[in-house]
């Protein structure tokens, strides 16, 4: 046997155990929408660190995110305290979506919002439409 | 062209930005069942509130709300602090359920309830029983 | 007509109107998964009142409880403010369920848990994966 796939051989025994560990991680494609209604600084992260959890545990969950009421903050540019972690949750394919209904009571505009979150014209017809298409629920928060 | 139909194209021709705006509403047939558990005056109004927002979005949505534990006196004829509001979604067609479980414990009788309301056995068994039927659930509050 | 016949007949019939009142429990199964977000010894006791409710109107209600977040105690052997609850929903075949990344936060391992009480690697997870399986979600508490 060649040297090189000795070591190949050697490293992939080696590795088992996290092979193993790795195929307890879910690869099927899965849909929720998050729906958040908090916005103390303690919310926020709890949501933050909730959507990171669902990632780890099924990479390839397909998420949006409805943030609306007190939860708008989150996702405002000059107000989030969790602005990193929406961004780099944006940049895994997480979608951001602010209620319009409480962007007008708050006299949010677009403009407000950290760059990629987009917005829907009511959260809660969006939350229903969506688990009327086969989409999962989940309400954060405790 | 006679001057009452010049009239008439020149009407729709302005309010054809109306017209657009209406089209984003969805008149489809949604069904969904909405679960309330709280019970301050602000959180009744907020129940309301987010009532009118989807029937805005979603006119023709089929809302049954259920409202048990601290939500009871949101339906309570001596003690809603919304019993304008609970009747006009009646008359839109909402129907407003007590939970009988929560009635029993607060000594509620069906006399007590604002007109038009009905009771259900149990609230989280109407909720799951509506969810398997293909109704969408959204629980209220922060 | 033997005596013994007689009085068989007549507690038959004595106890019609009961067998009526039992007829409005549902037979059927019933699949649900019960979020638990909640901690304090009251959310605890709801809890556990809910779960009862559920299985008093659905005796045949096939129920999973995640605790996660700060409802980990709920299950903890030496935490627990309603470990008679629990078990005695675990003997009627509730499934509890703790999560794991919940576990790891909070320093506790299996052995902290109250007999029979399972874990899932992710909360979240589960809920979702449940959903999509057509199992009906409840978020307990207010």
């Amino acid at each position: 046997m060649k040297p090189f796939v000795r070591l190949m051989l050697l490293l992939l025994f080696l590795s088992s155990p996290f092979l193993l560990k790795a195929q307890i991680v879910d690869q099927e494609v899965h849909r929720v929408v998050f729906q958040v209604t908090k916005g103390e600084a303690v919310d926020q992260e709890q949501a933050i660190g909730q959507l990171n959890n669902i990632l780890r545990a099924l990479p390839n969950a397909e998420i949006e995110v409805i943030c609306h009421g007190k939860a708008l903050p989150l996702l405002l540019k000059d107000e989030s305290k969790v602005t990193d972690g929406v961004t780099d949750l944006l940049t895994r394919g997480v979608v951001f979506a602010a209620c319009e209904n409480t962007m007008r009571r708050a006299k949010a505009t677009k403009e407000d919002l950290i760059s990629g979150v987009i917005t829907v014209p009511s959260a809660l017809a969006e939350i229903i439409i969506k688990q009327e298409q086969g989409w999962a629920y989940i309400k954060a928060g405790n």
